[in-house]
């Protein structure tokens, strides 16, 4: 099943727009999981067991995986696996290279893996993006405006991430609809100009919980015309609300209350 | 030894600017190798026996080895250890993420691999840069001007990649001079505005061979003030020169042959 109707299909049955960020950072897992033959891969089938029913994707972000060596690599592997076919499962990679490596990236991600999207960085331009196109119905969130502070440096430079959703908007009229954005909820008033852009593309939107974004005005100016069609992701306030035991029980409560959050406002 | 160290003293030694990208594609690999255990692994081995007299670094591109799983995940692993010592490495992944994550990126390619340097792409700023460079000695090369056509998207919006060049060179005050540039060969104009610049910084020059890239204007325009500081990148038109059993031989009248063109204009 395509990206899209997975994704509103699981929106619909879940009644959420939470996403639970697959961060498992290896240096930060509980104590009790020390023994387990692969501590991440046993962390990742808790906390998707305690949240399944919460959330509308999952997004893990290679970068902890990579880091982990052999046991990194293995967990990465089982995620689709592990996660099953309802709910779609956003690579965080931020890949960006030219088109014949590009397809390389693409080849990891969608053939190797099943995953059913991924993010992108801008920089190269469309010769970066198209391979993943290839792919039937898979989704593809490019960076706009990101969570970090230094997003300044270049992000702003005469309106860069505009461009950006501009550029998007268009692509997206070749290849049905198939781009989203990632846009910081640390940046309310930007993702309100995005909005005026890219009116119903899906917006990928990581910033909420650990790096303090702002849910009211996320919520508020994030929505799409015809869906809300926002994924909004909490990674280290969910997945770490307990270092004990209990880990995956506290883990399902932080969950609970970061849904019930972002309903109010839909 | 510091990048900039090994970088200099090779470049010494093999009389050399040569950089060979070891972007060993899986699909492309010569039929004679089909029975190894680790293909990939056996023809990194042969193509760095045939050129390390020749090179003053080595780049193997990420995609390449994440597009072949397992096979890719070791042969990836074993690199360092194949170069060894004495040739700096530069692990091109083209990462970038916000800080805590970059973080991770960071650990994975200087602690858990060996590698002496990496690309990075400067879209989120200096946060995704700074962890790289909390390990002494090691060098980043930052995306400026890439050598596809769609890097027109965004990279001359506004001339972004000149204030990637004047960003670059400000923050390498602060911390020793540890970052360089990329630069693709097929641009030359644009590389003359980055001396400009950037006038001692190591800029990393892809684009010659399989892009088309114009060696005498690259050649003209890529040289440093006090040094040349250019690793050029030649991948495909080298690895690949021979689909036969005789792979790393012609790989090394080809590695022969553009060492040759590049000193011709030093």
């Amino acid at each position: 099943m395509n990206f899209k109707k997975k994704y509103k299909r699981t929106v619909k049955k879940n009644n959420t727009y939470l996403c639970v960020g697959l961060d498992s950072d290896l240096e930060r897992l509980p104590d009790c999981l020390k023994n387990e033959k692969n501590p991440m891969k046993k962390f990742n089938k808790e906390i998707i067991e305690a949240t399944k029913d919460l959330v509308c994707a999952y997004k893990p972000n290679s970068a902890f995986y990579e880091s982990a060596g052999k046991i990194g690599f293995k967990a990465w592997e089982s995620l689709n696996e592990q996660i099953g076919e309802d709910i779609p499962v956003i690579a965080d990679v931020k890949r960006g290279d030219i088109g014949n490596t590009a397809r390389h990236y693409a080849k990891s991600l969608f053939e190797l893996n099943c995953f059913d999207g991924a993010t992108s960085n801008p920089y190269m331009g469309w010769d970066a993006i198209e391979p993943f196109m290839k792919y039937e119905g898979k989704y593809l969130f490019v960076l706009a405006i990101t969570s970090n502070s230094s997003a300044k440096d270049f992000e702003y430079h005469h309106e860069l991430y505009k461009l950006v959703a501009e550029k998007v908007s268009s692509w997206n009229k070749r290849i049905n609809n198939r781009l989203g954005l990632v846009t910081g909820a640390t940046k309310p008033e930007e993702l309100k100009d995005i909005r005026k852009i890219c009116k119903d593309e899906i917006l990928l939107i990581p910033g909420i919980g650990t790096q303090g974004g702002e849910v009211e005005k996320t919520m508020k100016y994030g929505q799409g015309e015809t869906h809300p069609n926002m994924i909004i992701n909490v990674a280290r306030s969910i997945i770490f609300a307990s270092s004990g035991k209990d880990f995956a029980e506290k883990a399902r409560a932080k969950a609970i209350e970061y849904k019930k959050m972002f309903n109010k406002f839909i």
